[in-house]
């Protein structure tokens, strides 16, 4: 039987400028759908997993636009409202060479930002789910949606599921009032894995430590009920030219995965989406060593994909992890 | 020497989709800037006029895109400031046959709706101006707008430049807790020439009067500054065919233009505003007549123009006044 | 609750020409999916109704695509079975002014017509059907699909369900040794609503009279099951302008719809699909007449709509029938 | 066997706007090529004709583009040149509505015009050639053209060919310092068949009446050599809309076509040149009336296509002249 | 005067995605025509070569579309005949970065795997030919091909013909009953010239050798006419970087290419025939070490260019076997 | 207040094939405008400086076309002229790996070659300017153009104005009867700085020196008034790849910036005016070896857009230059 995975949090219409036009030479703009949970869960409805996406939308035509992307990929969509508010937007610009990428954000007062979603049945919504997966943008957008995230995670706790985070601290949110450091905690009193680099740390956690293994076992220490702290090891040479390692902190080291060149990025939006959700997939499936060589491999293919969103099959992912097939033509 | 004319008003992104596609069959967008006034502005800058548009952009690459926009089509942009803000858009699905055109708008807490205008040199930016165009989306964008119309309408008046207003009445606006009459009367009184249909009359000037005539003569009653009243007959046979005739109330009777019609619709947005801005040139330079005649050939031209600007020149549109060289080919 | 409706059929790539171009001008096809019956279902699904589509695909990415194609636009795809064969296509050279549109099927061979469907548990996947929808297509790709369809019928009869059949004439199919009249008769006795031109009734019923109501007669003469025959009238006035009218018999005359006149067409194909979808969802909740209505109407905004189904919502097709919002701008 | 058939004239880059969109809109243009006489060589490849076109390029990757565009469409390009000079080019701006087409020629100093052609073998070249066609466009390019056509007139002339002449007279050209009736007079005077209209006879011929059918009798007098005299009856009723007829002076009379309503026009550009090669096939093929239909079919259908040739078959033109397949759906 | 080469084979239309995306992304497909044989006649008909390819096409306007093509790219297409099938596909979805490519073959039941080719006339196709060339798919889509390609193979060895082959095994084809080694060697006997790897001498030579020299020994053992033995080394580090090598085995000793980096692939489908294509031409023109060079610098080429074929010219080609203009800016 | 900089210069339509498309497979160009010394006001028009350009266009919908452009990137156009002539074009196919990018021009006869500049106001055009700028292509394309730039050099050298001239020797041009030693040397008498490479000072400077400091310290012995020397020293591994290093004589030493490595170019064109821009920026601003730095880094930048001009803004240059944000995704 497939596992069953619910993601929460916002979607937002990605337009990004064509090729490498900049804003300023855009005619038009591609439409994808993305977010940074929705990513995740898209990623695990092309292997054998039942994802659900729990988000809200508004009641008109972009709104019914972004279910049925949900629903082409995949993605089971019994879990998504409609409120009052905008569909949250993202403008793209791809960056090529040593030129950034760069994102213009347009999300603000979006359905999801809105919604109060004081009293739904999460207990039902979470029945049989065996992982919930939450990233630190939720709380940055509303008060009311920090909220709602704090009763999904209780009610994740009781129930007893596999609860993982990503911190993804982003300086521009969190403009309701409160500081992550007002929020973040508790929330990740309720979470057992969690994606965090340094600076994650240091703005959620309050943690400030240079090293990266020494952030983890404080972080264990104020949060003990943290079983794998995870991050990726990026290096930007060129918008062009990156290369990628995940590390997993499993309570005692630090695992690494293979180190992977890649030369010739296609679309790096979404690359840790990938690899969380091929973490996850990988915790629920394999020991920890293949979950996260998983996790990265995955992660490195979405490079090679246009959009958010990671559609790669499970197979593909398992070659690229035992260097079979590797762009090889395959007929 | 050119004359000179001042638009006000907040522009928006447009993002339609491309040929006959609906929301649903989107893939990507086609891009092109828009407003009420600022259309005006942009018609008006193919001719021989000195157009400048007065509006607010938030200070990152698309509001940046968006001046360039206007500046790569003629309107010169010294009035263009920045401030705090969304850059308004709208989304548009051209209808075709007898299915309706659908426009989703995008614009609240846009750049130009939160800026606080209060101060500024309206003398100075209305220096040597022979016409001042607004439309009553503005007053119904936020007080902030509505303050800042009256201060122009004000220092306008006293310079004596001709003022046209487009009634233009849009009941999703009005949402910061005022009604189009409790403030569109006071912004008509300061108002030489206004666009306005039977629902004009009735929700921003509380006139009810089932025949045109009639709400003309009420509304000179009230508004006694008023010189002209003008509209257009449109009948929308389908998305693809309408009709179109300008109406022009002198203060003693009902001009009418040459009745057009219009079987193969390119795009029709911005047809009012093509008429506005002919009707200004017009006022400009011709009598009466003539002038209800030039704003009718310009409007129906645009019908033919993608975008929501009228590209075309002068010479065009007294080219179709004359019915010389319609539809014909010109090497 | 919602009505639940269950099709089966082929699906097909539509590989289309950009615009107005010849076979002989492509460089590149738009690709979107097909098929008599799907195409009913997808209509269906914009609808209130949950509309299941029964299939069968190879099981590689085009197979994949056409599912999450179905997916997408909101078909249930819990009945779409893999098998060997090819994925059918067709390529659509659409026409214009008085250049016909061409088709080139590429259909033989296909998973669907391959399929060996004996055994299915048809009573479960009828159960709590409404409606149950197939067309003469089906019977004349292979032995192997007419056998499952007349399985598939008898269930439907046991069961109670209604069942219409669109008999959908085509010369070019039935290669498989058998001939129309050999294999329809048998299968329109399971069937309560039939589409069928003069035509259709000569080369599948063997009723030849050169007059509709006459032909209708004699059907039910020969076919007392029958409770209803339908066909629309199109006056082909060239490729970009027709006329249609929907036209029904109800055992004792012919009721007509409204006439309507198309002369801006974008896309024709599935025009008599969206037809027997709004028929079918009529007669599931209207009177006769009205249901006729909805039907024509539904067709005609189908030639609004690029591809082969018709993503129109019930309010559209409702405003239409009353002529209401016709050709307007919503905004 | 297949007739033959020569035409002579230069080529040009075509570059159109996409879709609607003006001068001013452009980010792309589309390419194809076209010449008045090259469209008519075109036309006649797509029906049983070996079609030869005798013409000149640069020598560079343009230059042979153009070639394989001939070859392609199923020109026969033995009889083409390299030489110095540039690939003319024009600009097209498709017109829609009331508003006009644009064309924008650069084309002077094109390899064509250029070429020096004297001691071409134009006996070989027209050996076994059933029709020599040439426009008036080629001896207003240069004194080289003129010179070389004339030339290859006097050879077709000792050889019996039929041949025939498009006057189409054009304004902006014949800047090389001699005027049409410097030139044409005895161009013409080798020539069976000519085009022309009324502006053609006054500039080129020296005749100046009002009514057609006396300007040919005139015609017949100064140029007795001349069998049939035709042109096109076009009413433009809007860039979307004209009306066309065809009529053919035979020496007797005026025969007159069908007259065509073509409301939904795709591309006008090379309907005169799809007549012309209609009217060749015809005269070869046919009796007068019968070959006059053939012509005006095969330009109607024209309307349709994009670009400058007119790529139907020949059972597409008869089928139009029957009324057969008008606008229907070819399976 | 020019050398002639005659070809044979099935050619296929291409169907491949834009830029990066991936078959389930695709909303439209880039069109095109290859076949490994047919991709070597376009090739050779760039440079100083009459290429003649020979096959059979379905009678309707895909089939039309594929005889335009060739015709377009220079390939002479004389020798090609209608007959009842389709018209062969395939799809592509080009890999990046770790990402492999991946081709979807829909080409059963082709026109040309259908056609009855005994009685044709091989002698007079082949008079003059310098060179044939075929590959080891066309005796693995049907009896009728092996059966009419030997037949032609048996013409060529009369006349005293160089022949080349690609054996070119496919595990995927070879459908109709007979195996590789059924019908291969009998081939090879009538052949001067092979393109084998390691898997091909194993499934089509019956030889198992690990070693490449030692399987060149061997096979000119088995098949003593042989003169030539050639292959590519390609090391594929991902899709978008691989690197390539000629290996050419005289008799003797095998001769190596230039070893050519390739970090940044457009499009790769094809080398391996543009590879053929410059050995035949180095075999018609250069010695030994010369045409290996020229066959590797020509596939390198390839690599850079969109499409199955090799649109470059000899200059182009000889100045990359120099190192001269590489990368440059040409103006 | 903003630096002021005067560039004057024939200004091109480029035509660029799509993506890595050849010009054999062309359907549609890509349209942006250019010119070496347009480019470097355009370049300028991003940072804070006001850049007018001068130059002269046809007065037809091309001509404003290319107005507009260099408006909407912020170009000043007070000083465009409108005469005689046509609008020059340059067809451009992007290489790719080891295949050259190619350009064919096809700009002779052009509005500004063909302008009779004699009596402009330079005085005025140059008053307040900083720094006017020129390159070889002016004085090679027409005597016109030639004595009017020598006319701007004596009016820039009377008001003391900064004088930067990009030699850009190109064989292909001046054939209007004058070599570049006859015109070239007085121009550069009235040159503060000049880009010159070995070619350049042979051709235009009659300067042969294998050696570039040589050749520096040789030119200014035979140019005393030359302050600045420079040039980019590019290494063309392939189309895809270059390395690129700014080089700058003081009239002591050859200063020499960061060399960088571009493994992935988007578009080259342009790059060496954007490194000009960047030097006359880094002059107005910065002490020598800054600016040398911000001219390389503007210059390598420029390779990540596409067009002719380099749409960065002074921010994105110093970033680079100090490594900061380089290939990252900025949000």
């Amino acid at each position: 039987m497939n596992k069953k995975v619910l993601t929460i949090g916002d979607v937002m219409m990605r337009l990004s400028t064509q090729g490498n036009e900049r804003f300023l030479q855009a005619n038009s703009y591609n439409v994808v759908f993305g977010g940074a949970e929705a990513n995740v869960a898209v990623s695990l409805a092309q292997w054998d997993i039942d994802a659900y996406h729990m988000t809200v939308f508004p009641d008109h035509d972009l709104g019914m636009t972004a279910i049925r992307y949900l629903r082409q990929v995949g993605v089971k969509t019994d879990h998504i409202f409609f409120g009052p508010g905008r569909l949250g937007l993202y403008f793209l610009e791809n960056g090529a060479m040593q030129r950034p990428s760069k994102i213009i954000y347009d999300r603000f007062d979006s359905a999801f930002a809105n919604f109060e979603g004081k009293g739904l049945d999460w207990i039902k919504m979470l029945e049989g789910v065996d992982c919930f997966h939450w990233t630190g943008i939720t709380p940055a957008l509303s008060q009311n949606a920090a909220d709602m995230l704090l009763e999904a995670l209780k009610a994740a706790k009781n129930l007893g599921v596999l609860v993982s985070g990503d911190i993804n601290y982003r300086r521009n949110l969190w403009q309701y009032g409160k500081g992550p450091l007002d929020i973040m905690p508790e929330l990740i009193r309720y979470t057992d894995v969690i994606v965090a680099g340094l600076t994650d740390f240091e703005n959620c956690m309050d943690i400030i430590e240079p090293d990266y293994e020494d952030a983890c076992r404080q972080a264990m220490k104020d949060f003990p009920q943290l079983k794998y702290i995870t991050t990726t090891e990026r290096n930007s040479i060129s918008a062009s030219h990156n290369q990628l390692q995940g590390w997993l902190w499993n309570g005692k080291e630090i695992l690494k995965s293979k180190n992977y060149d890649m030369p010739h990025i296609v679309d790096r939006i979404g690359g840790g989406d990938a690899y969380m959700a091929g973490l996850i997939y990988g915790m629920l499936h394999f020991p920890d060593q293949t979950a996260l060589e998983f996790a990265t491999s995955a992660s490195v293919l979405k490079h090679s994909i246009v959009g958010d969103a990671n559609l790669v099959t499970k197979e593909e992912v398992l070659d690229l992890m035992k260097g079979e097939n590797v762009g090889r033509l395959l007929r």
